[in-house]
């Protein structure tokens, strides 16, 4: 049995490709498919059929790509009507070589979403894995907020009972594979764990150990994020992305090509580091570090004007621009040839802002009172702690507030660690706003400097300044 | 949770790389150890530990070469006597990062195996996966014949208590990682799984499902091969094999100096596939194909002699090297410049044997009566059956038999399918053998095209010829 | 000043990316044209012109696939209507950041040859490099017989006039960097040197000591081979090739599907050795190993039927198919998954013929005629001698001879080393000769080992047996 | 012919492997040699000869590192006793292959420095390329200052010598083959060309239209800067350096190891750019930015203590290590594990001072008067003009003048660009500095936003603040 287990970073997406005998099967292919069919190459593998769990939202599905350049078959759930591919069924079987893929249909995350259980007949007709997609995930369970919050508890109910009469009844022994691992936006406490097995996650997966009512209750109290671009992967996933033949190579744009571009509406997104971008960058452009590109890009960068990339060093693009294909942005530019230097050594205007460290926050609290911006995830906010008085707005929502951060006060903008804030301040920055401050090493380093937080039990000015609509986000379990 | 499994192909030999929170370990490295270092680059890890599942007679454990890179502490079972390292002891325990690995030892393959039981406090107490090394593998267990004939009992029981009371009693929901998978010589039942799991294998391994004495009776019917060069491995790892610094890069080596090396004794390995190898090689070259390094050349090649290596083009080097290395091979001189065109384009001499289909010799067996030299694994031979009259001796075994392969009638050499019978072939006539024919394919072929064999509980002449010691190895289970 | 010269082994083929100051120009690039924006992107350089010197015969021209990757300006000479680009006329200036490309118009090898001479204004005026394409080379000056006998003397005067006024005019001390190197089939007698001076070759270019008629008459005598894929060329390049998107990944195909492809006209391309190919082949294949692709398959093989190629161990293609895409080949089907064992090991019918070494050859010619076929160059066939009623047909003409090729009587077949020879016997046994043998090392081995040859110059029946149009092929020179 | 040039970036340092016929030579190999012997290997040569034009002074020479990889035989100039190799003299002849290897003796940038003369028997006796070392360069001829002031004018004389008598004296069209080309400290006027030709320098470098006398005036009236890690190469190479066995690979350290070492005395070297570096670096690190790494770490780290490298990312970190260790620097402990930010998200202390553009500096200089530090190249500062006012320090040379720079005035370093300000800031900084400003862009900027600068010839403050000993080297031709 071949087996590969394919990651892609950023987006914590799992694709898996399975192969026995000169066939193969790959499980939710990303857009940039060219590991499969090199990986089938050394197998000797021919690549024959594609299984896409559930439609997607945080990415471009890759399967078309991967069907022009493989031939193979697309299947998908039948409860949703995509534009491609061929719809499959609860109880449907295919052989890959020796290896028997069985569909079982898992509704919760989406209607169609289906699991995929592997065995080996020529062994056991036991179960011996599941490509679980979006349903069952190490420590989490799937989303069902997709459909609006009207049919969130339906979803959830159905959820509940794909994960306890489909996965869960076909014993305690049996690999799970699921879509994603820790850190996607999919679920909020997906552990990383490699994989998981069925009776691991019964023993220490909290959502499996609650009844159905109560099970339904807490996943409706969740109100994880979804950035604005998951519409635009929904559309692009029913009809199919637009086929790239590869992975794009962007050019290395000359200074004076950037500057015709920004004035024609062009984009740029900065992937340097907080210190770097603070000290010196391009007016209206936006810090999105280079692991941040798959989380935080589809908030804030449209899909149709170029978008220009903007390093110190212009080293190892590649996977930047993997992350921006997977993302559906087709609309990248290149990047400033020579790197950000190259900016200011043709002497063009940079702007800046000012950073600190949490020692030079703690000594500037004692004698003034900025206004402080927490851009982290209200549950990190509300169960970490923050500092008194300090506004919460999540990094990637910052649009929809930004008429409440005032403009004549001195703002301090903190997070985790210091790079959603970097992005928050450039947001700021290309907003017109002039007395930022990003505070390097966010609330982790105030915590480990031995500094003290609020917490949100504690009653607190801050509480009292978090919008009622985001308070209601704050996770009481 | 950082994870990786690497697996060293053709001693399908999984090592693992596993980290958090900076911190990384390595169970059971293989020699070119560059891959760890890479990955653990790859993810900001520091590798700190080392650990030996057990001391291994497959392989030259690549330890030492990768702590003298990293610094790392290197740790073993404490019931044999290794000349570097650390012995770690049942209930020690060692953080990486979050993760807590445990140590229960495992006895049975080896006295001082151990195995490393990994769990994740922050979650639960309840074990996540094991590294098992070579006592449970997916669908077979280990080899206990290495303390002798006298002692196979013995190991065999210790080896059963260890599955039983140590690993099985953790649950049945535990990833099992061993350190070998299908296609190794350290389990003849092996299943090529990328992993497994307690319960998967309490419900398909067909020696978990049987009692001790049944169990015991079983192991030491089983008589695997062992190459001879197992107890140059084993001293290996007893004392530390040679540091290399690297994989090495041997170089190409004109003919006349291939021609001077032999003239002094030096060996020659021919990487050609059958027909190539057949229709003309350099007089006493063996040939093993690219796949078949791990396995057998330490049947037949010595760490005295240099070894030149021969392919057709001289693509694709590094894995032969990588496969040379891990057996302790340090004495490659380099590989035939220009590949062996080189060698007959110089005019130099050149020997050849026939080689058939299985419809040609099918035609041939209705007129002719050649010696047919069987040279599978025994349990195939017994199992899938055999030409009428073939003679079995196992490829690696030849040299013992040789005195009974008679010399003065043509010879028909198969396999499973073509491979091993070249090797053979090649073994017979570099020992002067003159009416050789190999047949492509092998048995495999010869039951696809339809023609019949005997199977060994038919009563045939060929059943007559197998020696008395290779007769006890059939397994009758 | 940037500057890489891109060789593509096989057509040693030679192409050119020089950048300064942020920008690039690319002379003649191919059609796997990543190589260049790789390059470029290292270097921060953005590609915005393309140069080609000529129309080429040889080879798919990589213009517009990299104008359509880099958004670059193709230019090519005014003489020829290409369907694409912009055409550059004498005395055409381009700046590429500080360096100066002008345009000369150096006719003869085409209507449309254009040189492109390199100056770094602001060192000096005196040119430092000159691109000359297939108008001059280290050792050779460019074919003229492109547009048939009957203008081969109008287009070698004009080469001659081109080289002389346009080329040495400029002085000794320039850097010559021409469209091929050695081995290409754009020139029977190019050096195999990195680069050449206009000096040095007017030192040791045995044409550039010619005066006017004498050269004439010399390029006119020569009659070069022309495969009939250079038509297919001509046309794509004056049209523009199917812009394919990057390097296609063709898959592994079961030895079924290829079975199919045969059935429906598909083509078979072996890449084994001639030992491998000769001991046992998939009938109806053809023999084109590795490096001799790019000169050879384009005899053979047409654009419209599938092509199927078939390796020992399937290394290292992407060197296989880099050379097929680079003729055009866009119809590869794919491998066969697992090598050509496969096929046996599936029972599948394999041919085979016979193969001999020197020594054999010459023990047999003692008591037996066979008939020779030789398919080397003429030249060679003349200059080095041959043996003794040894039949001629270079192997790429062999089709046209076939009805000479008597099929009643044993046939050995030579060339320089056995590697056209194989060609040769492959395309015999695909079309029903039987009784063939390879001479592996040919002529060159022949004569390593002492055995003696004729000469043209010697009366002998094998002069006499060679066609009236390929002795006029024979340079006196 | 096999032809290829190595370059090692940042040195500017070219080696060269030729081959011809299964052998090949390498001509100054740098110290991270496995690109000679993979080069070597796809080519199917075998290396066996090394040839070192001269002594180095810039890097390691890698010879015996080679060397002991592939056996090959090490010849250097007669007239150094080095402890290693074979001396060769003028007249020796070495067959590489068909190519012949002539030495000369070019004296004059050292005693033993040789050019070795590539001829091409076959064709012409007539050279083709020399491999000159550091005798010739494009545009430019070889430093003659390492024997000290005294015998300056006697070096000199006698390159000239060399230079007229052995190389231009072959004749115009000899293909020029430099151990450097533009970038290196072995050169101030090295032009950045591929190749030259005898022919174009001839014409175009201004030291060939000299006469001899006015040739040995104008050399040592240069003073080209010499870095203290000269003596420390001239060491290595006279004994041979340290064999590594490939290049390193040194960990990735936690923030807390970083710590320990840099309180025994660890070196910290910061990759970053200039504003990354800036708003917040470790306290006491330098600023080596990663192309200036070959140029600049030499100055101020030295070889006892360990070496700590600090980027934002951790990105293409193999080009880093290979230029530190080209210089010698096998002190490397590592990286810190997850990029700077692991710094500042530890809580642990950061330093920074300011950045300011040149219009920032413009403004401020209307109503401040900062002290002006800048680092350029003395020829830089007096040649392009500087800021009234400025004080001079090489950036390398500024140990040696801090007692000149008050430490109770605001400084603004600048230099070219930024970088080597950003070194200067940085190492000012590390010495107690506080009140420092980076000028981002620097003259280059300043210049180009259309600001004035004051030239040397000026009569201005600034020319008077010129140090004695930094006048002198003004070149004034």
């Amino acid at each position: 049995m071949y087996f590969e287990k394919i990651v892609a970073e950023g987006l914590s997406h799992n694709s898996y490709l399975i192969g026995s005998q000169g066939k193969a099967a790959v499980i939710d292919p990303r857009r940039d498919c060219d590991v499969y069919i090199r990986h089938a190459d050394q197998a000797d593998l021919l690549i024959t059929h594609i299984f896409e769990t559930h439609r997607n939202e945080d990415y471009c599905i890759g399967s078309r790509e991967l069907a022009e350049k493989t031939g193979s078959v697309i299947c998908h759930g039948a409860n949703t009507p995509f534009r491609y591919g061929t719809p499959v069924k609860e109880g449907d079987e295919f052989m890959i070589g020796s290896l028997r893929l069985s569909i079982i249909e898992t509704p919760g995350h989406t209607e169609e979403s289906i699991s995929i259980v592997l065995s080996d007949p020529a062994v056991a007709d036991t179960p011996y894995m599941i490509f679980c997609g979006d349903t069952l995930f190490a420590g989490d369970v799937a989303r069902t907020d997709f459909y609006g919050r009207e049919r969130d508890a339906e979803m959830a109910a159905k959820i509940y009972d794909s994960i306890r009469t489909k996965i869960l009844a076909l014993g305690d022994g049996i690999i799970l594979c699921p879509a994603h691992g820790g850190g996607s936006v999919c679920g909020t406490e997906i552990r990383d764990y490699p994989f998981t097995t069925t009776g691991y996650e019964k023993m220490t997966n909290p959502f499996l150990s609650m009844g159905r009512d109560r099970f339904i209750r807490e996943r409706i109290r969740q109100t994880p994020y979804t950035p604005p671009y998951f519409r635009h992967m929904e559309r692009c996933n029913l009809t199919g992305a637009p086929i790239l033949h590869g992975v794009p190579l962007p050019p290395r744009l000359p200074v004076a090509r950037v500057q015709e571009l920004q004035s024609e509406g062009g984009q740029i997104l900065d992937l340097r580091s907080p210190p770097s971008f603070a000290a010196a960058h391009i007016p209206q452009s936006l810090a999105v570090w280079r692991t941040g590109i798959s989380a935080f890009t589809g908030w804030f960068f449209d899909y149709e004007r170029p978008i220009v990339v903007i390093d110190d060093f212009n080293t190892d693009l590649d996977p930047v621009i993997r992350q921006l294909m997977r993302l559906g942005y087709d609309n990248v530019a290149g990047f400033l040839a020579g790197g950000f230097s190259s900016w200011y050594r043709s002497a063009l205007e940079t702007a800046s802002f000012a950073t600190c460290t949490v020692q030079d926050l703690h000594e500037r609290l004692r004698t003034e009172t900025p206004f402080i911006l927490d851009v982290r995830d209200i549950r990190n906010f509300s169960t970490t702690g923050h500092l008194p008085g300090a506004y919460h707005a999540y990094v990637g929502e910052l649009p929809q507030h930004i008429s409440e951060i005032p403009r004549d006060r001195p703002i301090v903008v903190t997070c985790d660690a210091g790079f959603k804030s970097s992005l928050a301040a450039s947001y700021l920055a290309a907003n017109g706003y002039t007395q930022i401050t990003n505070l390097l090493g966010g609330m982790r380093a105030w915590v480990l400097a031995g500094y003290p937080l609020l917490h949100s039990g504690d009653r607190t000015p801050a509480e009292e300044e978090i919008p009622a609509l985001e308070r209601s986000r704050i996770l009481r379990g």
